[in-house]
């Protein structure tokens, strides 16, 4: 039988109302009657019916996560589990649930957001992606409902009205061809993600400064962009290794693409870092297990996780916080992927 | 301004707590009515808040999913993020939300499922791990709540009470050595996961089934355990390499472990497949993208988490329904890590 608000009114010897109001933390009920009702509702294991609560306090203590529509890929790609990994850590401590979306598709995502909003099912949502063309962030913004990108926003006028936390994308990926140029190499490919999506166009606006600043020229042939991931690398390989003048060093946009690249050239029987040099970008778990394993640049993906759940938390708390812009750092992780190219 | 029950009644023309029970589904409203109600609802961008609605319906429409509490393995591990990709697909279709559990220890971990349970925060729940001692289990059928299990239960007496999901382990584990076997070597490696895990005895016990079928003498030296995915493979490979009569084929757990014995191979300079075979499980996208490709055993994993999530919901929708056992079928994936070893 189910522990009633009636049974913990009598042990607690109060009215069952005061129960309630103790439930919803009414600041007319004394410290001391509060206590003892806490105290009888652990003692019988009464726990308040969840929605009734919520509807009391007007809070749901959950968060809403957001997918990229294209799930499939994204669930393959150790990002996400890591990101939401970091998110888990930081909602745990503050007592917080998770609702995760569903929708498969754009127009999916957007009527759940829509709904996850207006229906009040979470309090404040974090959305995991920032593209090109995106509908929910805009409607977000239009509700003034609390929420945090993982990302940048796609367009610059929305900078200054989101919070984010993301990486300098656009310097780690300078500091990669940097680092590839100070190794001796001249022909450099440059194996970027889908270009709706913010991250690909900072990674080779990177690549481009680099590249500018060293006086070399930018070719438009070592640059392909690959959206799926798995065939992607693989293809991104073939149309460069193909061409009259193939690159000695490649940039991969993250460690699951560049482990098929390793793959594809291990195919064409390209000895990695002998012949060709790869760095990619995450520094996800696999990129120690692939072999050779993968220079790669640690973007700290759990503390984008982490640190946006924290902005979000605090921007419900004072909702006339501005918009915060939060830089997680970025790392060079030296392995065995990259190579010093002789003088010829 | 928010729209409110008052408007939506206004031009529905008809009373507020006719709109209310419309919101409930109340019987007592005609099929007409409800449908005006509804449209007048739609009209003005009506959503009636999440909480009451699901107060009044005494259903929340979300299913919760708890993760093993070693959050930090479980999300490196491709499996985990692909049976959640699984059951997101059947819960957009049924038009429920997930509810992610948090928690990082076990104890946490149950006192999470307790609070959702008691507080009715979810109208189910799906558990994604089956290992020795848990409490989440014996808990969940004490209270009588709907949950459906992707595994087996470690306990078999549990195995009449508890609706599950898994794939036929012991089988997929004779059938891997099996095939091992038909390519002639009888020094067969055994890389397991966690003991604790109903996973890893049921592998075992297939390739002890196997090898006592051939005649072949059950080795303990050529059986080890590990815990950590990620050294996990790559010091069970060393601790089976220094062997006096070391393995010539290896059974590996799943695939990311099996990335880090390639990569363990790589650098001891043994080339697979033509020195040593290895086969692993789950066929996870990453088992085709490492160097040589891996043989592995397809266990659908998206299959698991999609039927786990059928088979909850219909538990719900008809509580006397006696417990569910789905197996999902498996299949070899043959790459390029095993080799028919040379008669000598």
């Amino acid at each position: 039988m189910a522990v009633t608000i009636k049974d913990v009114a009598k042990l607690a010897k109060v009215a069952p109302s005061t129960v309630s109001r103790v439930i919803a933390n009414n600041p007319r009920i004394s410290q001391r009657t509060k206590e003892r009702v806490r105290e009888a509702m652990e003692q019988l294991g009464y726990y308040p019916n969840y929605n009734a609560r919520s509807l009391v306090n007007q809070s749901t203590k959950t968060l809403g996560i957001i997918i990229p529509s294209s799930a499939r890929i994204a669930f393959q790609n150790p990002f996400f589990p890591e990101v939401i990994r970091g998110i888990t850590t930081k909602a745990y401590v503050e007592k917080y649930g998770l609702y995760l979306s569903t929708g498969q598709t754009e127009e999916e995502l957007l009527a759940e957001v829509k709904e996850m909003v207006q229906s009040r099912r979470v309090d404040g949502i974090l959305l995991l992606y920032a593209k090109q063309d995106d509908k929910v962030m805009p409607y977000l913004i239009e509700e003034n409902f609390p929420f945090v990108l993982v990302g940048r926003p796609y367009d610059d006028q929305l900078k200054e009205l989101v919070s984010f936390v993301n990486n300098d994308n656009v310097k780690a990926a300078k500091m990669v061809t940097e680092y590839i140029l100070l190794l001796g190499h001249r022909k450099i490919g440059f194996i970027g993600g889908n270009l709706e999506y913010t991250v690909t166009i900072d990674h080779k606006e990177g690549y481009r400064r680099a590249l500018a600043n060293a006086g070399i020229p930018f070719r438009e042939e070592y640059v392909v962009y690959y959206d799926e991931v798995e065939e992607g690398g693989q293809e991104a390989v073939i149309e460069l290794m193909s061409l009259e003048e193939p690159p000695t060093a490649l940039i991969v946009a993250d460690d699951l693409m560049a482990l098929g690249v390793l793959r594809m050239l291990d195919e064409m029987d390209v000895s990695v870092p002998e012949e060709m040099s790869i760095i990619s970008f995450n520094n996800a778990m696999i990129s120690e297990l692939s072999s050779p394993p993968l220079t790669t640049v640690d973007i700290h993906i759990f503390d984008l996780g982490f640190q946006a759940t924290e902005c979000l938390i605090e921007k419900m708390k004072d909702p006339e916080r501005p918009p915060a812009q939060i830089i997680i750092p970025h790392k060079l992780i030296k392995r065995q992927t990259c190579r010093r190219l002789l003088k010829s």
